[in-house]
């Protein structure tokens, strides 16, 4: 069941070839069940910023076993989670670009990126997860 | 293309007249092309606090290859990138007075200033930015 | 000049044929001349308390454009460098296992590795440079 | 009595005049009485990872009122102060190059250096101390 470097990097490829496709390059990171990073990629051109964040969205959807643009939601002031950010040391990402991995109905771990806006993150992780 | 001390200098030597012409004392601080800091001075009479804000207001604009001003728009809540303030250990400021260093069309770093009103901070960025 | 994801790969594939050869799982990690991460992965097996090491093995190998066994021979007490751990928020390594990355006599990045003895992190690394 | 910017650069240049004068890139940076930076420079070539030490090596002089290079003796295995480098949340630097700044017979602020050896380090701290 556990998700393998293999499975990683299967998930990483099809997300950098959409991102490539829409022209905007991406962090892309994959964490495990235990929310720990199997393998991380920076595209040539791609944030620096968004190394931290693609590891974190990935870890934070893995913590809750849900889409990061979700969280978003409930996490806005005067929301059930407003402050979840603050948790967890700084690792909690409440925007677009991470989603849960799932496999025969459990969840295996996630994926996060970050580089472009916040639609563009979710498409790009949204094409990694169907590599799964 | 690397800025060079020489060229940080200039940069800060011009945001600081500004700052002087402006009776404001600012904290500038000058980053290069991997988000680390090259110089940075307080101004006498200027904030304690801004010593890490100016800082890191140079970072999140090479981070993010973006205006920290405009960063904040899409900040706020309901906003795309609400939330990212968590991220990178506490370093991304998403107010104004970061500006990204562009020479012969290439990001090569960032200046960020801070010690007054968001405008302030923008304006004195901005004189240096003119000296590069 | 400047490391892209392909050269990261490439570096990461050696390394990770080593690790193979020799049966020791490693985390493995490659950063740019700023010292920000290209590309990290975890063989299946490996460590999780490696993939910080791996980073910041890679990190501490740009921060002082030296290999971290050799950092360590004067980190020890009473050496030059004793208290050089506490620095960089934690994330100096001094022990073996980072290596500067050098095109055309110019360091433009580093490796890390992390899983295995010493010398089995340092033996893939070596084999890491070599594929640059 | 307080250190102004002007001191400060008066410092920093003397220092960087003889980290010229020794071939040796370096950073410098100069703390105020509250241990607060005034300003720091990377000359070109310096390490990455001497920016967070000699920032720190001011810090601490300042904040022991101490030469890091006579803190580093009490702070070795059996010694009195061993295990100081653990506070201050990472902050405290136990090898030379850092040294308080005295006017008129009182500390009003220390100089940090980082880029080479512990005894570089040593004399690019006394030639700045000299220009005070």
């Amino acid at each position: 069941m556990a998700l393998t470097l293999e499975d990683a990097r299967n998930i990483i490829s099809a997300a950098e070839a959409k991102a490539t496709e829409i022209g905007q390059p991406m962090n892309i990171a994959v964490v495990d069940v235990g929310g720990n990073v199997i393998s991380h990629v920076r595209m040539d051109g791609a944030w620096l910023g968004g190394i931290d964040i693609s590891i974190n969205k990935a870890f934070t959807s893995r913590a809750f076993d849900i889409q990061t643009k979700d969280l978003a939601e409930n996490s806005q002031p005067n929301q059930q989670f407003y402050g979840i950010a603050a948790s967890n040391n700084g690792r909690i990402m409440i925007f677009a670009g991470g989603i849960p991995l799932i496999r025969d109905g459990e969840v295996v771990g996630a994926i996060g990126v970050s580089g472009g806006s916040g639609n563009q993150d979710q498409d790009v992780a949204e094409a990694g997860v169907k590599a799964l």
